[in-house]
């Protein structure tokens, strides 16, 4: 059987990338990796369907013995993608796909070099302040650090294998789409066993 | 100005590499690269359009220059692809397809790495067979030599980066196209003067 391929995407925060993957994973049958988290589960939430909901003690256990492919704390809460799981996936043919930040994506491709790395970026700093401002909830003080932060970010795409520009979702989508495809039809040996020869 | 990019497409003869080709050509805007022969013009080809008519002379004081990316000879007549020209071309932005045999594209490779390599396959040897004959013009004898020569070269499809079966030819163009589309969201650091940041 053929493996699934991990598909890591990252970009500065309020560039779209959370829309483009759940579009990915609509029209391709790719799979969010599933999060192991400290966060407690918000109504609705589906333990080992959102997350895997776990204890400080329980998270730093498997942070300890080296089962996250890479790990965060955000806002008190830490948050870990689980090497094990996702492997299993890829095992089985399964395309995972990481939404994760820029220090998650270096200690995914030290672990995982094949993963296929994706930078996304926004069409110009002034689109990327719209959106961000669109969301809400920010203050001018913490909007300047936040496009503060994605001007440095930015810095980082050239450590991923694509950049893409999120300008127009469907363009955006469709990039994306493109490297599937073709991450898909890079040599291996397995083609031999598709072919009747 | 973003570079242009070289494709370089091979596979056994029958499988149909000129009609995918074509239709690239046709629908991405990328050109085929004009080669250098020593083949007397057929009536309605032009020179510097479908190829450039030289003399055996000629021919060789390039060949001896250094000047081909690859050239070859079938049946008493040289064929070659200049560096000059496609490089040119490269420069100016205009993607190039070469779809030429494995040697030439190992020659390739060796002087423009960065060219994208794609094999064909058939999509089994019973098909393969069956677009060899419906082509006519094949004996017994040449048929089998053909389909021997066919198992041969696909043991070469590892050398290349991609590989597609053209088993139904809108597939084999839309993979062909998706390889095109991705090669060009690689990195590059062209990305940061298409943003406005």
């Amino acid at each position: 059987m053929e493996k699934g391929k991990l598909f890591v995407i990252s970009g500065p925060s309020g560039v779209g990338k959370g829309t483009i993957c759940n579009r990915i994973l609509e029209e391709t049958g790719m799979k969010f990796s599933v999060s192991m988290t400290t966060r407690k589960p918000r109504e609705n939430e589906e333990h080992g369907v959102n997350y895997f909901f776990v204890t400080d003690e329980e998270f730093q256990k498997v942070a300890d013995e080296g089962g996250f492919l890479e790990y965060a704390e955000v806002y008190g809460n830490r948050y870990g993608t689980p090497i094990a799981q996702t492997l299993e996936r890829l095992e089985v043919g399964i395309d995972v796909m990481l939404d994760i930040d820029i220090q998650g994506a270096q200690n995914v491709k030290k672990i995982y070099p094949d993963g296929v790395f994706i930078f996304v970026l926004p069409p110009s700093l002034e689109e990327l302040k719209n959106r961000i401002v669109t969301r809400g909830s920010e203050t001018e003080e913490t909007l300047k650090i936040r496009l503060g932060a994605a001007i440095a970010e930015l810095q980082h795409a050239r450590e991923y294998d694509y950049c893409i520009i999120n300008g127009d979702l469907e363009e955006a989508v469709a990039a994306v789409k493109s490297i599937w495809c073709a991450e898909h039809l890079r040599f291996s040996e397995e083609i031999f066993n598709k072919i009747d020869i």
